[in-house]
């Protein structure tokens, strides 16, 4: 089966809201193993609306909409694919005993409008909306299935879990299951390079990439009869995904960089203490992202001067003077003075140009070095990043925390 | 004219990525009077695409695509569009040096998807990707226009806002003129309700409002015939707006909060150091967002631990002893602290629960102290904030960034 998602307002097409419901509907869906071909949105307007359905119709099985089953006049979902499929408008007793009362509670007057939003489609199933007023419904009819849910998520999403999805799920003898590898350190078409004949072959499991922010994500999906079905029919390609990809891979499902970096210390015994320049405290942020960062994380010097360098870190002022602040030199110094000053047995460092200029330097923009001292070794790395300000200091905070990650592995 | 906005993308279709790219294009476009009547997603897939670019050329003027401009197989968003028009794909060199560039950088081997990313229509105007690597184009032909931006919002909002908006604008016998009021420190509601009557009764210039992350901004714009007729026509608004919120107003246009607080101190020739716990280096970081901020920031401290706060900042153990680390007394300690031993006129500091649990503490998740120590005087605020650990983070970096910034403008 395969689904379409149809938003309908006026709202949407002038950018006041930010349409999250495609997205929940499309995670879900995608979850039991229903395809969406579509996501379409249309404003308050009866010809593209009914252009809309028809067109719906034509390529997909199921169409959702969200949107426009309100009172006012311009809330019209309803009332065209009433025309659509030829049918009555009929009240929802338990939905307009709602409304009633509710206007009865505020001293308001009832308007025509609010039969219009208790109404369903004649002969469709309803589903009760518990965290607003206008009732949903599904329709079914010539093999097709429209479900119609309100616009606002804390309605739509509620409704949708309860009603809608066992509703589906009736509808399907299969289940869905997914595994989720995350990958660092390398670049995304690389990555894919590395799995392109699996990605080419495979439909059960299938594979799927998804590029995010300095890093690289598959998805392993089954199609299965069951949850153990599921689990052994993935085990052979994640298998050999861990063959190919080895220690690039830092997690699984929801595993963030960080908490890699945090679970690792915790298994070693070994306490962090982060110096930063360019990065100006992001690595540490980063790192507190985490819930038990406290356990492994002692304290963050955002030293941004060359006097903080000098007072609270003992960089040496013939180091800064000699090969200045942007060096391999002093990513050393740092990472070692955070350690020694912190009494941790690790320290991290950064230090670089973030951009967008560089006055005082004739180095490159996006120049960046990190430093790593782990109990009386230190390591420095060199990159040169592209991006924004911005963009460069979360890259440069991302490759530390790989590095770092990586160094930890081998201890 | 009218506008179409076409997302493509498997990954929107799966939920993977929350389209605001859509959201913020509609807006944009609203803004310089160009109608959205439809926003379609669809997959990696060159049947739906190449049927999605039909159907929207049938019914709009000019066509915007954002993603699938990348370098691996499933990005076909040009190959598509090439094919529908008839035309060759040609290398662009500027773009194709960059990559060049970034590859060696990284001691990476080009594979042919970077060919391809750096491809554009033949006979099209290039749309150079200054913050990232594939160049979007514009296309136009038979009277319409297509145009392509890539998929990551970090690249397709400065080439839509640097080389798109221009284009579109030069198409029009009017121009649009908009300035921006930026608010903190009063909600989103309230905020509203101040300027109902002038949004309700004014259409040029029209007011939009806009919540975004612990603030608040309005848009005013002016359809006009020139650059001076719209300031004209702005200026009485915008002059009722500082006259109702006064100094809850931070900034106009793109000014950042963490702009405002460095641009106060310059002036007033103060010194900053930053001591932080529950935001954990997201005020620090947030501070170097602002490329001169080291002009005025001289370091932060992330004192995590109870040890850091004592060893670092001095505060006394006692004081933790008596009323825990999350509290007045040692939020006030802390700012002194940073204040006294960075020698800087100011210090700055949080500490708090940023959750999801507070094992050690009856006290809830959300509690969280700022302090605010200028030359001699030290003042502590306390929130209860909500939201999940990122949120209260974020809320609590903002309400210390606006409050500092008030104190900055009695100082």
């Amino acid at each position: 089966m395969n689904a379409e998602l149809l938003t309908i307002g006026t709202e949407i097409l002038l950018g006041d809201i930010l349409n999250t419901n495609v997205q929940f509907l499309s995670k879900e869906l995608a979850e039991i193993g229903i395809s969406v071909y579509h996501h379409t949105a249309v404003g308050d307007n009866p010809e593209r609306i009914e252009a809309a359905y028809k067109l719906a119709f034509e390529r997909s099985d199921i169409v959702i909409t969200t949107g426009g089953l309100g009172p006012t006049d311009d809330d019209i979902t309803k009332e065209i694919a009433a025309k659509y499929f030829n049918k009555d408008l009929v009240i929802h007793e338990e939905s307009f005993k709602k409304i009633k009362e509710l206007y009865r509670n505020y001293s308001m007057t009832l308007t025509k409008g609010t039969e219009k939003e208790a109404s369903v489609l004649a002969g469709s199933k309803t589903l009760f909306n518990k965290a607003g007023l206008a009732p949903g419904c599904i329709v079914e009819e010539n093999g097709k299935i429209l479900i119609m849910l309100p616009g606002p998520p804390k309605e739509a999403i509620p409704m949708y879990l309860n009603d809608v999805k066992p509703y589906l799920l009736s509808k399907s003898n299969y289940i869905y299951k997914s595994k989720t590898v995350r990958i660092s350190g390398i670049g995304e078409a690389e990555a894919e390079n590395m799995i392109k004949d699996l990605i080419a072959s495979q439909s059960n499991p299938s594979i799927a990439p998804y590029a995010k922010q300095s890093e690289m994500v598959f998805r392993i999906t089954a199609k299965a009869e069951n949850s153990e079905e599921a689990d052994t029919i993935i085990k052979p390609t994640l298998e050999e995904m861990y063959k190919r990809f080895g220690e690039n891979i830092y997690g699984e499902d929801d595993t963030t960089l960080e908490e890699c970096v945090i679970t690792l210390l915790k298994e070693k015994g070994l306490k962090l203490a982060c110096a930063e320049s360019c990065t100006g405290g992001m690595v540490c942020s980063t790192l507190v992202n985490h819930p038990s960062a406290s356990e492994a994380f002692v304290e963050g010097l955002v030293t941004y001067s060359n006097d903080a360098k000098i007072n609270r870190l003992g960089v040496k002022k013939e180091t800064l003077d000699t090969y200045g602040a942007v060096s391999a030199e002093v990513a050393a110094e740092m990472a070692e003075g955070v350690a020694r000053t912190s009494g941790t047995h690790i320290g991290i460092s950064t230090t670089g140009i973030a951009g967008p200029k560089n006055e005082n330097t004739d180095k490159p923009v996006g120049l960046v070095y990190i430093g790593i001292y782990i109990n009386g070794e230190t390591k420095v790395k060199k990159f040169n990043l592209i991006g924004n300000r911005e963009r460069i200091r979360i890259s440069a905070t991302t490759r530390l925390l790989d590095a770092l990650r990586r160094e930890l592995l081998r201890w």
